[in-house]
Protein backbone atom coordinates (compact mmCIF):
# COMPACT_ATOMS: atom_id res chain seq x y z
CA UNK A 1 0.00 0.00 0.00
CA UNK A 2 1.30 4.07 -0.61
CA UNK A 3 2.41 5.32 2.42
CA UNK A 4 2.85 8.91 2.36
CA UNK A 5 4.57 11.23 5.38
CA UNK A 6 2.16 14.33 5.75
CA UNK A 7 2.66 17.60 8.30
CA UNK A 8 -1.38 16.89 9.17
CA UNK A 9 -2.09 15.23 12.77
CA UNK A 10 -3.83 11.82 12.84
CA UNK A 11 -6.49 10.34 14.45
CA UNK A 12 -9.89 8.99 13.65
CA UNK A 13 -12.27 10.29 11.59
CA UNK A 14 -10.15 13.24 11.23
CA UNK A 15 -10.28 14.53 7.34
CA UNK A 16 -7.34 15.91 5.57
CA UNK A 17 -6.57 17.58 2.51
CA UNK A 18 -3.26 16.46 0.61
CA UNK A 19 -0.86 18.73 -0.43
CA UNK A 20 -0.87 19.46 -4.66
CA UNK A 21 2.49 17.11 -4.77
CA UNK A 22 0.79 14.35 -3.54
CA UNK A 23 -2.63 14.84 -4.67
CA UNK A 24 -1.14 14.32 -8.20
CA UNK A 25 0.96 11.71 -7.41
CA UNK A 26 -2.02 9.57 -5.86
CA UNK A 27 -4.58 10.30 -8.48
CA UNK A 28 -2.42 11.04 -11.78
CA UNK A 29 0.42 9.10 -11.08
CA UNK A 30 -1.03 5.61 -8.87
CA UNK A 31 -4.59 6.28 -10.80
CA UNK A 32 -5.73 6.44 -6.66
CA UNK A 33 -9.49 6.72 -6.67
CA UNK A 34 -12.54 7.30 -4.01
CA UNK A 35 -12.19 4.40 -1.60
CA UNK A 36 -9.14 3.45 -2.33
CA UNK A 37 -6.88 3.27 0.89
CA UNK A 38 -3.32 5.18 1.37
CA UNK A 39 -0.92 4.62 5.03
CA UNK A 40 -0.30 8.40 6.41
CA UNK A 41 2.26 8.62 8.99
CA UNK A 42 3.47 12.09 10.53
CA UNK A 43 6.50 11.20 12.99
CA UNK A 44 3.90 11.64 16.02
CA UNK A 45 0.59 9.96 15.60
CA UNK A 46 1.95 6.17 14.23
CA UNK A 47 0.58 4.88 11.10
CA UNK A 48 -3.11 4.83 9.82
CA UNK A 49 -5.15 3.76 7.25
CA UNK A 50 -6.76 6.36 5.14
CA UNK A 51 -9.67 6.47 2.83
CA UNK A 52 -9.99 8.82 -0.32
CA UNK A 53 -13.01 10.50 -0.26
CA UNK A 54 -12.60 13.16 -3.08
CA UNK A 55 -10.41 13.74 -5.84
CA UNK A 56 -10.03 16.53 -7.89
CA UNK A 57 -7.35 17.70 -10.11
CA UNK A 58 -5.52 19.88 -8.06
CA UNK A 59 -6.57 17.46 -4.37
CA UNK A 60 -6.88 14.58 -2.85
CA UNK A 61 -8.97 14.53 0.48
CA UNK A 62 -8.36 11.40 2.33
CA UNK A 63 -10.31 10.32 6.11
CA UNK A 64 -8.62 8.46 8.85
CA UNK A 65 -9.98 5.30 9.39
CA UNK A 66 -7.77 3.21 11.84
CA UNK A 67 -4.70 2.71 13.38
CA UNK A 68 -2.18 0.91 11.65
CA UNK A 69 0.84 1.01 13.61
CA UNK A 70 1.46 2.55 16.89
CA UNK A 71 3.73 5.39 16.84
CA UNK A 72 7.32 4.31 17.40
CA UNK A 73 11.10 5.41 17.80
CA UNK A 74 14.28 3.72 16.36
CA UNK A 75 17.66 4.36 17.81
CA UNK A 76 18.96 7.78 18.80
CA UNK A 77 21.63 8.06 16.45
CA UNK A 78 23.02 10.46 14.25
CA UNK A 79 24.67 11.08 11.10
CA UNK A 80 27.53 13.89 10.97
CA UNK A 81 28.98 14.14 7.69
CA UNK A 82 31.05 15.92 6.19
CA UNK A 83 29.61 17.96 2.96
CA UNK A 84 30.73 15.99 0.06
CA UNK A 85 29.65 16.65 -3.78
CA UNK A 86 25.94 17.21 -4.18
CA UNK A 87 24.86 13.63 -5.64
CA UNK A 88 26.65 11.96 -2.91
CA UNK A 89 25.32 13.59 0.07
CA UNK A 90 21.66 12.96 -1.75
CA UNK A 91 22.61 9.34 -1.54
CA UNK A 92 24.01 9.61 2.15
CA UNK A 93 20.61 11.31 3.09
CA UNK A 94 18.86 8.90 1.51
CA UNK A 95 20.54 5.79 2.83
CA UNK A 96 20.62 7.24 6.23
CA UNK A 97 16.66 7.32 6.08
CA UNK A 98 16.53 3.68 5.54
CA UNK A 99 19.62 2.22 7.82
CA UNK A 100 17.01 4.41 10.81
CA UNK A 101 19.11 7.72 11.55
CA UNK A 102 17.09 9.96 13.10
CA UNK A 103 19.63 13.43 12.25
CA UNK A 104 21.67 14.14 9.30
CA UNK A 105 24.34 16.71 10.18
CA UNK A 106 26.62 18.17 7.55
CA UNK A 107 29.51 19.53 8.80
CA UNK A 108 32.32 22.02 7.34
CA UNK A 109 35.77 20.77 7.85
CA UNK A 110 39.40 22.37 7.48
CA UNK A 111 39.64 20.22 4.16
CA UNK A 112 35.72 20.23 3.45
CA UNK A 113 35.61 22.22 -0.43
CA UNK A 114 31.24 23.06 0.36
CA UNK A 115 29.93 25.19 3.04
CA UNK A 116 26.26 24.84 1.56
CA UNK A 117 23.62 22.30 1.80
CA UNK A 118 19.72 22.16 0.41
CA UNK A 119 18.20 21.34 3.20
CA UNK A 120 14.88 21.48 1.46
CA UNK A 121 15.96 19.11 -1.21
CA UNK A 122 17.51 17.31 1.19
CA UNK A 123 14.59 17.07 3.44
CA UNK A 124 12.56 16.02 0.44
CA UNK A 125 14.49 12.39 0.08
CA UNK A 126 14.67 12.14 3.45
CA UNK A 127 10.80 11.59 3.11
CA UNK A 128 10.55 9.98 0.55
CA UNK A 129 13.02 7.06 1.40
CA UNK A 130 10.94 7.11 4.96
CA UNK A 131 8.18 6.96 2.84
CA UNK A 132 9.61 4.12 1.37
CA UNK A 133 11.78 2.10 3.90
CA UNK A 134 8.46 1.88 6.22
CA UNK A 135 9.92 4.19 9.04
CA UNK A 136 7.13 6.14 11.19
CA UNK A 137 9.13 9.28 11.31
CA UNK A 138 11.69 11.23 8.64
CA UNK A 139 15.31 12.27 10.14
CA UNK A 140 15.99 15.62 10.93
CA UNK A 141 18.02 17.18 7.91
CA UNK A 142 20.37 20.09 9.45
CA UNK A 143 22.09 23.17 8.51
CA UNK A 144 25.70 22.72 7.92
CA UNK A 145 27.26 23.56 10.46
CA UNK A 146 31.23 23.68 11.57
CA UNK A 147 33.19 20.87 12.96
CA UNK A 148 34.51 22.77 15.37
CA UNK A 149 31.20 24.57 16.67
CA UNK A 150 29.58 21.41 16.48
CA UNK A 151 32.07 19.86 18.83
CA UNK A 152 32.09 22.52 21.38
CA UNK A 153 28.18 22.59 21.21
CA UNK A 154 28.17 18.49 21.70
CA UNK A 155 25.19 16.97 23.71
CA UNK A 156 26.37 15.76 26.95
CA UNK A 157 26.17 12.11 27.15
CA UNK A 158 26.23 11.56 23.24
CA UNK A 159 28.90 9.17 22.49
CA UNK A 160 30.50 9.59 18.96
CA UNK A 161 32.03 7.22 16.37
CA UNK A 162 34.63 9.11 15.09
CA UNK A 163 35.42 6.60 11.74
CA UNK A 164 38.64 7.24 11.31
CA UNK A 165 40.59 6.73 8.04
CA UNK A 166 44.64 7.06 9.48
CA UNK A 167 44.95 3.50 10.10
CA UNK A 168 45.58 2.38 13.87
CA UNK A 169 42.22 2.21 14.96
CA UNK A 170 40.25 -1.00 15.69
CA UNK A 171 37.56 -2.06 13.04
CA UNK A 172 34.14 -0.89 14.13
CA UNK A 173 32.72 -3.52 15.83
CA UNK A 174 35.69 -4.07 17.89
CA UNK A 175 35.34 -0.53 18.77
CA UNK A 176 31.67 -1.04 19.55
CA UNK A 177 31.91 -4.18 21.38
CA UNK A 178 30.24 -3.77 25.10
CA UNK A 179 29.74 -0.03 24.71
CA UNK A 180 26.02 1.13 25.74
CA UNK A 181 23.10 1.52 23.06
CA UNK A 182 22.66 4.80 24.18
CA UNK A 183 22.53 8.35 22.28
CA UNK A 184 25.54 8.05 19.17
CA UNK A 185 26.51 9.99 16.44
CA UNK A 186 28.91 8.70 13.85
CA UNK A 187 31.12 10.65 11.98
CA UNK A 188 32.53 10.48 8.76
CA UNK A 189 35.08 12.80 7.11
CA UNK A 190 35.22 14.69 3.84
CA UNK A 191 37.32 12.72 0.76
CA UNK A 192 40.71 14.31 2.11
CA UNK A 193 40.21 12.94 5.40
CA UNK A 194 40.43 15.28 8.68
CA UNK A 195 43.46 17.61 9.23
CA UNK A 196 46.10 16.67 11.67
CA UNK A 197 44.42 19.12 13.69
CA UNK A 198 41.23 18.12 13.62
CA UNK A 199 41.96 14.35 13.96
CA UNK A 200 44.06 14.96 17.26
CA UNK A 201 41.22 17.38 18.46
CA UNK A 202 38.90 14.01 17.81
CA UNK A 203 40.93 11.62 19.62
CA UNK A 204 41.43 13.91 22.77
CA UNK A 205 37.34 13.84 22.82
CA UNK A 206 36.56 11.54 26.58
CA UNK A 207 33.42 10.40 24.34
CA UNK A 208 35.02 9.52 20.55
CA UNK A 209 35.63 5.91 20.05
CA UNK A 210 37.99 5.92 16.72
CA UNK A 211 37.36 3.42 14.68
CA UNK A 212 38.72 1.60 11.11
CA UNK A 213 36.43 1.06 8.01
CA UNK A 214 38.55 -1.64 6.59
CA UNK A 215 41.54 -1.97 4.33
CA UNK A 216 40.29 -0.27 1.77
CA UNK A 217 39.56 3.69 0.78
CA UNK A 218 36.20 3.64 0.83
CA UNK A 219 33.98 6.94 -0.37
CA UNK A 220 32.40 9.00 1.85
CA UNK A 221 28.60 7.30 0.77
CA UNK A 222 30.40 4.16 0.99
CA UNK A 223 31.40 4.75 4.26
CA UNK A 224 28.79 6.67 5.94
CA UNK A 225 26.35 3.26 4.70
CA UNK A 226 29.01 0.99 6.10
CA UNK A 227 28.95 2.64 9.41
CA UNK A 228 25.20 2.95 9.67
CA UNK A 229 25.01 -0.77 9.39
CA UNK A 230 27.58 -2.35 12.06
CA UNK A 231 26.20 0.17 14.36
CA UNK A 232 22.54 -0.78 13.59
CA UNK A 233 23.97 -4.36 13.41
CA UNK A 234 25.79 -3.99 17.01
CA UNK A 235 24.15 -1.04 19.15
CA UNK A 236 21.00 -0.61 17.30
CA UNK A 237 17.68 -2.45 16.08
CA UNK A 238 19.33 -4.71 14.24
CA UNK A 239 20.52 -6.91 17.00
CA UNK A 240 18.63 -10.29 17.72
CA UNK A 241 16.31 -9.96 20.53
CA UNK A 242 17.87 -10.41 23.88
CA UNK A 243 18.34 -14.48 24.45
CA UNK A 244 18.65 -15.07 21.15
CA UNK A 245 21.59 -17.39 19.59
CA UNK B 1 49.63 9.11 -5.96
CA UNK B 2 47.48 7.76 -9.43
CA UNK B 3 46.47 4.30 -10.15
CA UNK B 4 45.83 2.74 -12.77
CA UNK B 5 44.67 -1.18 -13.91
CA UNK B 6 46.17 -2.37 -16.93
CA UNK B 7 46.33 -5.19 -18.57
CA UNK B 8 50.28 -5.79 -19.24
CA UNK B 9 52.23 -7.88 -16.97
CA UNK B 10 54.24 -5.77 -14.73
CA UNK B 11 58.08 -6.75 -14.10
CA UNK B 12 61.14 -4.48 -13.44
CA UNK B 13 62.11 -2.16 -16.56
CA UNK B 14 59.15 -3.29 -18.53
CA UNK B 15 58.20 -0.56 -21.05
CA UNK B 16 54.40 -0.07 -21.26
CA UNK B 17 52.37 1.76 -23.68
CA UNK B 18 48.98 3.03 -22.12
CA UNK B 19 45.88 3.17 -24.02
CA UNK B 20 44.49 5.87 -25.49
CA UNK B 21 42.06 6.68 -22.53
CA UNK B 22 44.57 6.55 -19.91
CA UNK B 23 46.73 7.93 -21.91
CA UNK B 24 44.61 11.49 -22.21
CA UNK B 25 43.48 11.18 -18.85
CA UNK B 26 47.43 11.21 -17.66
CA UNK B 27 48.21 13.71 -20.20
CA UNK B 28 45.38 16.09 -20.34
CA UNK B 29 43.15 15.78 -17.55
CA UNK B 30 46.05 15.04 -14.60
CA UNK B 31 49.25 16.87 -16.73
CA UNK B 32 51.50 14.64 -15.84
CA UNK B 33 54.71 14.41 -17.59
CA UNK B 34 58.25 12.93 -18.21
CA UNK B 35 59.28 11.57 -15.52
CA UNK B 36 56.32 11.80 -12.80
CA UNK B 37 55.37 8.45 -11.54
CA UNK B 38 52.17 6.26 -11.23
CA UNK B 39 50.97 2.93 -9.84
CA UNK B 40 49.84 0.82 -11.91
CA UNK B 41 48.25 -2.87 -11.21
CA UNK B 42 47.31 -5.51 -12.98
CA UNK B 43 45.48 -7.76 -10.30
CA UNK B 44 48.31 -10.38 -11.21
CA UNK B 45 52.14 -9.00 -10.56
CA UNK B 46 50.97 -6.77 -7.24
CA UNK B 47 51.72 -2.50 -7.76
CA UNK B 48 54.50 -1.20 -9.41
CA UNK B 49 55.70 2.21 -9.03
CA UNK B 50 56.55 3.17 -12.61
CA UNK B 51 57.91 6.40 -14.24
CA UNK B 52 56.50 8.44 -17.41
CA UNK B 53 58.88 7.90 -20.33
CA UNK B 54 57.29 9.83 -23.48
CA UNK B 55 53.90 11.37 -24.11
CA UNK B 56 52.44 12.20 -27.04
CA UNK B 57 49.20 13.83 -27.75
CA UNK B 58 48.08 10.26 -28.23
CA UNK B 59 50.27 7.84 -26.50
CA UNK B 60 51.41 7.92 -23.07
CA UNK B 61 54.56 5.36 -22.08
CA UNK B 62 55.73 3.98 -18.77
CA UNK B 63 58.38 2.06 -17.22
CA UNK B 64 58.04 -0.09 -14.18
CA UNK B 65 60.33 1.13 -12.12
CA UNK B 66 60.10 -0.60 -8.84
CA UNK B 67 57.57 -2.91 -7.02
CA UNK B 68 54.91 -1.28 -4.48
CA UNK B 69 53.34 -3.92 -2.96
CA UNK B 70 53.35 -7.82 -3.88
CA UNK B 71 50.18 -8.99 -5.13
CA UNK B 72 47.69 -9.99 -2.26
CA UNK B 73 44.16 -11.47 -3.07
CA UNK B 74 41.00 -10.23 -0.80
CA UNK B 75 38.90 -13.00 0.64
CA UNK B 76 36.87 -14.94 -1.66
CA UNK B 77 33.74 -13.70 -1.81
CA UNK B 78 31.18 -13.07 -4.80
CA UNK B 79 27.82 -10.93 -4.77
CA UNK B 80 25.18 -12.59 -6.78
CA UNK B 81 22.54 -9.69 -7.21
CA UNK B 82 18.97 -9.77 -8.83
CA UNK B 83 19.69 -7.41 -11.68
CA UNK B 84 17.92 -4.00 -11.27
CA UNK B 85 17.85 -0.71 -13.01
CA UNK B 86 20.89 0.31 -14.37
CA UNK B 87 21.38 2.92 -12.03
CA UNK B 88 21.41 1.16 -8.91
CA UNK B 89 23.59 -1.67 -10.56
CA UNK B 90 26.54 0.82 -11.35
CA UNK B 91 25.96 1.63 -7.49
CA UNK B 92 26.60 -2.09 -6.83
CA UNK B 93 29.12 -2.89 -8.84
CA UNK B 94 31.09 0.33 -7.48
CA UNK B 95 30.86 -0.23 -4.02
CA UNK B 96 31.56 -3.94 -4.50
CA UNK B 97 34.51 -2.96 -5.74
CA UNK B 98 34.89 -1.03 -2.61
CA UNK B 99 33.47 -3.77 -0.04
CA UNK B 100 36.35 -5.81 -1.64
CA UNK B 101 33.50 -8.68 -4.12
CA UNK B 102 36.14 -10.90 -5.82
CA UNK B 103 32.94 -11.24 -8.65
CA UNK B 104 29.81 -9.90 -9.14
CA UNK B 105 26.98 -12.18 -10.15
CA UNK B 106 23.81 -10.35 -11.74
CA UNK B 107 21.00 -13.20 -11.29
CA UNK B 108 17.90 -13.24 -13.21
CA UNK B 109 14.92 -14.10 -10.79
CA UNK B 110 11.24 -14.57 -11.30
CA UNK B 111 10.37 -10.96 -10.47
CA UNK B 112 13.59 -9.44 -11.83
CA UNK B 113 12.18 -7.23 -14.92
CA UNK B 114 15.45 -6.92 -16.76
CA UNK B 115 17.54 -9.72 -18.62
CA UNK B 116 20.53 -7.94 -19.73
CA UNK B 117 23.11 -5.59 -18.19
CA UNK B 118 26.03 -3.86 -19.92
CA UNK B 119 28.87 -5.74 -18.96
CA UNK B 120 31.54 -3.82 -20.63
CA UNK B 121 29.81 -0.23 -19.01
CA UNK B 122 30.08 -2.20 -15.50
CA UNK B 123 33.55 -3.54 -15.49
CA UNK B 124 34.43 0.16 -16.29
CA UNK B 125 33.14 1.17 -13.02
CA UNK B 126 34.81 -1.70 -11.37
CA UNK B 127 38.22 -0.58 -12.57
CA UNK B 128 37.69 2.76 -11.62
CA UNK B 129 36.79 2.16 -8.31
CA UNK B 130 39.27 -0.60 -8.05
CA UNK B 131 42.00 1.89 -8.36
CA UNK B 132 40.31 4.75 -6.36
CA UNK B 133 40.06 2.03 -3.25
CA UNK B 134 43.55 0.99 -3.48
CA UNK B 135 42.85 -2.80 -4.28
CA UNK B 136 44.95 -4.98 -6.04
CA UNK B 137 42.82 -6.60 -8.24
CA UNK B 138 39.46 -5.65 -10.01
CA UNK B 139 36.32 -7.79 -9.47
CA UNK B 140 34.79 -9.84 -12.16
CA UNK B 141 31.48 -8.71 -13.65
CA UNK B 142 29.79 -11.57 -14.98
CA UNK B 143 26.76 -12.12 -17.42
CA UNK B 144 23.44 -12.20 -15.99
CA UNK B 145 22.26 -15.89 -15.45
CA UNK B 146 18.60 -17.12 -14.52
CA UNK B 147 19.26 -17.31 -10.60
CA UNK B 148 17.59 -21.44 -11.07
CA UNK B 149 20.68 -22.05 -13.68
CA UNK B 150 23.37 -20.27 -11.23
CA UNK B 151 22.18 -22.91 -8.32
CA UNK B 152 22.20 -25.85 -10.36
CA UNK B 153 26.02 -25.07 -11.24
CA UNK B 154 26.62 -24.02 -7.69
CA UNK B 155 30.76 -24.47 -7.18
CA UNK B 156 30.67 -27.09 -4.26
CA UNK B 157 32.52 -25.85 -0.79
CA UNK B 158 31.11 -22.34 -1.56
CA UNK B 159 28.46 -20.79 1.20
CA UNK B 160 25.91 -18.59 0.57
CA UNK B 161 24.56 -15.78 2.64
CA UNK B 162 20.96 -15.66 1.08
CA UNK B 163 19.63 -12.00 2.64
CA UNK B 164 16.29 -12.70 3.52
CA UNK B 165 13.46 -10.03 4.02
CA UNK B 166 10.71 -12.60 4.76
CA UNK B 167 11.02 -11.90 8.40
CA UNK B 168 11.62 -14.77 10.60
CA UNK B 169 15.64 -14.99 9.41
CA UNK B 170 18.14 -14.29 12.16
CA UNK B 171 20.02 -11.17 11.36
CA UNK B 172 23.19 -11.68 9.56
CA UNK B 173 25.75 -10.79 12.39
CA UNK B 174 23.91 -14.02 14.24
CA UNK B 175 23.52 -15.66 11.06
CA UNK B 176 27.24 -15.76 10.79
CA UNK B 177 28.68 -16.20 13.84
CA UNK B 178 30.77 -19.38 13.79
CA UNK B 179 30.82 -19.85 10.30
CA UNK B 180 34.09 -20.35 8.56
CA UNK B 181 35.94 -17.69 6.53
CA UNK B 182 35.96 -20.40 3.18
CA UNK B 183 34.89 -19.39 0.17
CA UNK B 184 31.38 -17.43 0.18
CA UNK B 185 28.34 -15.60 -1.82
CA UNK B 186 26.20 -12.86 -1.17
CA UNK B 187 22.26 -13.31 -2.79
CA UNK B 188 20.60 -10.21 -2.51
CA UNK B 189 16.83 -10.27 -4.35
CA UNK B 190 15.42 -8.19 -6.52
CA UNK B 191 13.02 -5.30 -4.81
CA UNK B 192 9.80 -7.55 -5.13
CA UNK B 193 11.37 -9.92 -3.19
CA UNK B 194 12.04 -14.18 -4.06
CA UNK B 195 8.92 -15.41 -5.38
CA UNK B 196 7.57 -18.25 -2.56
CA UNK B 197 9.13 -20.87 -5.15
CA UNK B 198 12.18 -19.23 -4.67
CA UNK B 199 12.34 -18.55 -1.47
CA UNK B 200 11.88 -22.35 -0.64
CA UNK B 201 14.39 -23.30 -3.14
CA UNK B 202 16.97 -21.45 -1.33
CA UNK B 203 15.89 -21.90 2.01
CA UNK B 204 16.34 -25.75 1.49
CA UNK B 205 19.60 -25.52 0.32
CA UNK B 206 22.52 -26.76 2.32
CA UNK B 207 25.11 -24.57 2.11
CA UNK B 208 22.86 -21.33 2.59
CA UNK B 209 22.21 -19.20 5.52
CA UNK B 210 19.51 -17.16 5.62
CA UNK B 211 19.53 -13.49 7.11
CA UNK B 212 17.64 -10.53 7.50
CA UNK B 213 18.68 -6.78 7.19
CA UNK B 214 17.14 -5.29 9.74
CA UNK B 215 13.43 -3.93 10.61
CA UNK B 216 13.26 -1.88 7.83
CA UNK B 217 12.70 -2.39 3.58
CA UNK B 218 15.98 -1.83 1.84
CA UNK B 219 16.55 -0.80 -1.71
CA UNK B 220 18.99 -3.36 -2.99
CA UNK B 221 21.92 -0.78 -3.37
CA UNK B 222 21.76 -0.44 -0.15
CA UNK B 223 21.38 -4.40 1.06
CA UNK B 224 23.64 -5.08 -1.08
CA UNK B 225 26.33 -2.35 0.63
CA UNK B 226 24.92 -3.59 4.28
CA UNK B 227 25.62 -7.02 3.48
CA UNK B 228 28.97 -6.95 1.97
CA UNK B 229 30.06 -4.81 4.61
CA UNK B 230 28.78 -7.06 7.80
CA UNK B 231 30.28 -9.98 6.02
CA UNK B 232 33.35 -8.73 5.92
CA UNK B 233 33.67 -7.42 9.33
CA UNK B 234 32.16 -10.78 10.41
CA UNK B 235 34.42 -12.99 8.36
CA UNK B 236 36.50 -10.70 5.66
CA UNK B 237 39.07 -8.53 6.27
CA UNK B 238 37.85 -6.00 8.47
CA UNK B 239 38.50 -8.12 11.35
CA UNK B 240 40.71 -8.06 13.80
CA UNK B 241 43.54 -9.44 13.30
CA UNK B 242 43.60 -12.60 15.74
CA UNK B 243 44.44 -12.05 19.12
CA UNK B 244 43.29 -8.31 19.21
CA UNK B 245 41.07 -7.21 21.64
Amino acid sequence: MIRLFVPHDLAAGAPLALDAGQSRYLAAVMRQGVGDEVLLFNGRDGEWRCAITAVTKRAVAVRAEAPARPQAVGPDLDLVIALVKRGRLETIVEKAAELGARRVRPAITERTNADRARVERLTAIAIEAAEQTGRLDVPAICEPVKLDALLKAWEPGRRLLFCDEAGDAPPILAALHGQPAGPWAILIGPEGGFSPRERAALRALPYARPASLGPRILRADTAAISALTLWQAALGDWTPPAGAP
